[in-house]
């Protein structure tokens, strides 16, 4: 977690305010986390395909996503260092992951760790939370061309 | 971390395990983990006191747990270093966090930050996704007092 830094950018003005304990109190600390309260309805929507609409909270050290796919929505073979685990709330998907092909439905959950490659299907109309840990930087950098490719 | 194993496939029926449900995350190789298909209904479930049931799937570095909360239901004021992020699935919790009164219902999200005091109350029956980072190692542990001291 990065320190507050001593106020401001070196201004030539006054070199004897600058104390290093010195907080610039205009700066938010960022140790000053709030909590944050959003219906999923406040929360921006992707639509990365006609298929699979996105959505995404981001924390310090973890990511909830949500997904609405449609049947047939195929989440193409990828990988990614950030541990996943899926719990699907409504529908289906299918998974290919580990040499197995597993089938998640509501109310059950699959955990994918690290640099394990997977391909998933909706095999009808679905609805998934995803947990990542840490958040993933290609979603937010909106750097997922796997998904956005696709039909 | 944890500590290396021998690589072999761990089946689901291996007679080591105490209890179905439970799974003891720091017996899975870190050179070979496996992905986990769990269905809730087959999670340990634990009755922390009449109003709450509690079930928990530990990955590697985040924990997903499902709470079913009666109405009524006091989560006591506590805090934790773990990050936590709360998905109402069904119901409403009202929390009481960083001088605020907060009602999360069904379809809302509550990030809460590390080392952030916090107390809930369930206002109806309620269905509650939580995420943790990293894994409550006092759930794991079953020393979590302030949970099972209840009425």
């Amino acid at each position: 977690m990065p320190k507050p830094k001593p106020a401001g950018k070196r201004k030539s003005k006054s070199p004897k305010k600058s104390s290093p304990g010195r907080r610039a109190p205009e700066k938010v600390s960022p140790t000053r986390a709030e909590p944050k309260h959003l219906p999923w309805g406040s929360v921006e929507l992707e639509e990365l395909n006609p298929l699979l609409q996105r959505q995404f909270i981001v924390g310090k050290r973890l990511m909830v996503a949500r997904l609405v796919l449609r049947k047939g929505c195929i989440i193409p073979l990828h990988s990614h260092h950030n541990e996943q685990v899926t719990c699907i709330l409504e529908g289906a998907l299918k998974f290919w992951i580990d040499g197995k092909e597993i089938v998640v439905q509501a109310g059950e959950v699959l955990t994918i760790p690290p640099h394990m490659p997977h391909k998933a299907e909706a095999v009808v109309d679905t609805i998934d939370l995803d947990v990542f840990d840490p958040p993933r930087k290609d979603w937010i950098d909106k750097t997922d061309l796997y998904l956005r490719a696709q039909r």
